[in-house]
């Protein structure tokens, strides 16, 4: 790892898209991998990156400051000290092999925003906070949005004994980052210091580039339910059971996941089959158990719940029909988050600004630290299109013009709701 | 593991199927683990039970030997020493979680029939041997039918160092055993020296139970083809991805699957896929990359090889009308064994003076000791009924009538190959 260089990062204009671009580049120095990005959360790099962010914020005019859980602030004060705060913000963690811009993007286009903003923010009727979630990915402890949640208050006293693949408690990482278990309270965020959250993040998806746009608005974050089907059948000798014998799990698992891709397909809902395994799971053993998983995702929960309940029915008929078990269990459970209007309305502003008049608003199929935050204030989120959609991998990839363009109705959005606020 | 218990084994009546069946139980002692059966290659059980079983074969008159391969054999001279052997058996390992018959079985019918053959066998025209092989399931090694290849002379040296699942080599093992990895070539039987095997075995399968048989005969040992089917996608986010861009290797592997199972069922011949692995393997990403394998098996070698080329064509039709990749990669090729007609016919002789006129005939759909064996010499099987086709598990079971009857069979066939050798 190296250390912090110096500041300015580089050459690009203050608050510019390619200062940006810049710093994000930076931020991939920070890894635990020589080779990829890998930066997980309470990890030194979490450490060493939230030191270069709070350089970068206090340039930036924000006072820097650390939470209970490791989440990075910034903060201004408005036309008078102590007023809720406008929080901008995303993540600085990272899944593994990762991209560069995947919540980095949106911490380091929030600071552009402040820094663009500058003595503008002395007037605003709010506080401008920008903020860097310690954790939104889950990579480490398997349990997304541990930053947010504990800025959001949700924080689960259950969730000290997640470990991590080395073994390591969430408690001892807390310890070992130097933070106190006991004070994670304190990182909560109570409704009335905040006015809302508006978040800027990479696409993650084609449907900007599809339309040659560089921004689109979101309109609810969806909220994936997770299963786990198990089907149960019989392991056998291959060699010796004739068809009209067997009960293979393997293929009833096989139907299961095309049928899943028949029924979901042409239901504006998305499911995904990612994992998968077969036991005893030998050459020449017919499987007599398989596991598969399900992620199912849709614009509405309605939606999301009606196509599981279609999808359920048809699974447990073709698994019956080749006498075959099928048992499900639900692993997970988010509702969707519903942006608000009112914030929505501030990001649509600012990007017809840009010169798009008709924005175009998408629901985000990927999940996002709003998520959680949504529970304490209100939320809005800007996309930026991405190349191919990719994210999650090396070859993640924004346009500096589609940046630039992120800045100006970034900036746009803030003094938007600051009017808003004003006028209220 | 306990001692060998003092001979004879039970109250059972010599040479009878109740002593075969208290033997085959007894054997059930010598497992690595205490609550299931397993008995792999070079183990102290293997060890063990050779001791075990050269004390039976002397008290049935067979002078014991183990060769340099961990193979116990039997012999006992027929009318003047030296002349080639007709040899009874099968093996004595045992895949984990194992039932009491498969191998075992074999091998104790044959010191069975010696016993009850006797005096008589100082007048056949060849002398009998009674051979316990050291490996057929390939359960330590991975690599099957390690003591039959050695007695064939099919010993492959590239077998040497093949690990085991503690990362023990063969050579070590056999060094660990007691035996010199040098001298392996001294287990290798000669053509001359034989006059053929016989091998009884339980079905493994569901044929005589359904056709009410004790006993049926083997046409071919069926030699499986075994394929890694490499299915290449592309990983990416499930919720960004929308279906038009996926390449998702794991429906296309489902519909793999699917497919296999359609086109083979219908055909006469059978196919498994009984293992699958996805990467990344993750819930909320989109395989990238699934391999599947393929096991397939026919009543013969052009059947088998008709029906891979059809689908082969179709499983890269399917792959390609996803955008999928499909590598093929043939793991295993066995040929088809066929059983010799002049010995198969004294099986079918025998068989048919148990009261069955119509002895039924069988291709076996699992590998035997035979498929090596038949390298070196003539080749035959008798297949005993089991309960519900079950194999390789607990479950495994034979009724004592039948065994009776295969009992009576093999010592009849036993005299009819020693009347067509003395008349030829």
């Amino acid at each position: 790892m190296s250390a912090p260089t110096d500041l300015p990062t580089s050459g690009a204009a203050v608050g510019s898209a390619a200062e940006v671009l810049a710093r994000c580049a930076e931020l991939d120095l920070y890894s635990s991998h020589p080779e990829h990005l890998e930066r997980v959360y309470l990890s030194p790099e979490h450490a060493a990156v939230n030191r270069v962010v709070a350089r970068w914020m206090t340039r930036a005019g924000l006072a820097p400051r650390q939470d209970a859980a490791g989440n990075q602030y910034g903060r201004r004060e408005g036309r008078e000290p102590g007023l809720p705060a406008l929080l901008l913000g995303s993540h600085l963690d990272t899944v593994p092999d990762a991209g560069s811009y995947d919540g980095m993007l949106g911490v380091l286009m929030g600071i552009a925003v402040a820094e663009r903003l500058g003595d503008r923010v002395d007037d605003l009727p709010f506080a401008l906070e920008v903020v860097g979630f310690s954790d939104e990915e889950g990579t480490r402890f398997g349990k997304a949005l541990l930053g947010s949640c504990a800025a959001a208050g949700t924080w689960d006293p259950a969730w000290w004994d997640l470990c991590d693949a080395g073994g390591m408690t969430l408690r001892t990482a807390f310890e070992e980052f130097g933070l106190d278990p006991r004070a994670v309270g304190t990182a909560a965020r109570r409704p009335d210091e905040l006015v809302g959250y508006l978040e800027a993040h990479i696409e993650q998806g084609p449907y900007l580039e599809e339309a040659d746009a560089s921004l689109g608005y979101v309109t609810t974050i969806a909220g994936a339910r997770r299963f786990v089907l198990e089907v149960e059948g019989e392991a056998r000798h291959a060699g010796g059971t004739p068809y009209d014998r067997r009960k293979d799990a393997m293929v009833g698992a096989a139907e299961c996941i095309t049928a899943i891709e028949r029924m979901v397909r042409p239901s504006g809902c998305i499911a995904t089959t990612g994992r998968i395994e077969a036991r005893p799971g030998a050459v020449n053993v017919i499987a007599g158990h398989v596991e598969v998983s399900l992620d199912l995702r849709a614009p509405t929960d309605a939606a999301r719940d009606a196509m599981w309940e279609d999808l359920e029915a048809e699974l447990q008929r073709l698994c019956a029909a080749r006498g075959l078990g099928l048992r499900v269990t639900e692993t997970h459970r988010a509702p969707a988050m519903p942006c608000a209007p009112w914030l929505t309305d501030a990001v649509v502003s600012g990007i017809v600004g840009t010169g798009d008049t008709t924005p175009m608003g998408l629901w985000s199929r990927a999940g996002h630290d709003g998520m959680a935050v949504g529970a304490v204030t209100d939320v809005a989120m800007l996309f930026v299109r991405c190349h191919d959609g990719v994210s999650h991998h090396p070859d993640e990839d924004v346009r500096e013009i589609d940046v630039a363009r992120g800045l100006d109705a970034f900036e746009a959005a803030v003094l938007e709701v600051a009017a808003k606020v004003a006028a209220s």
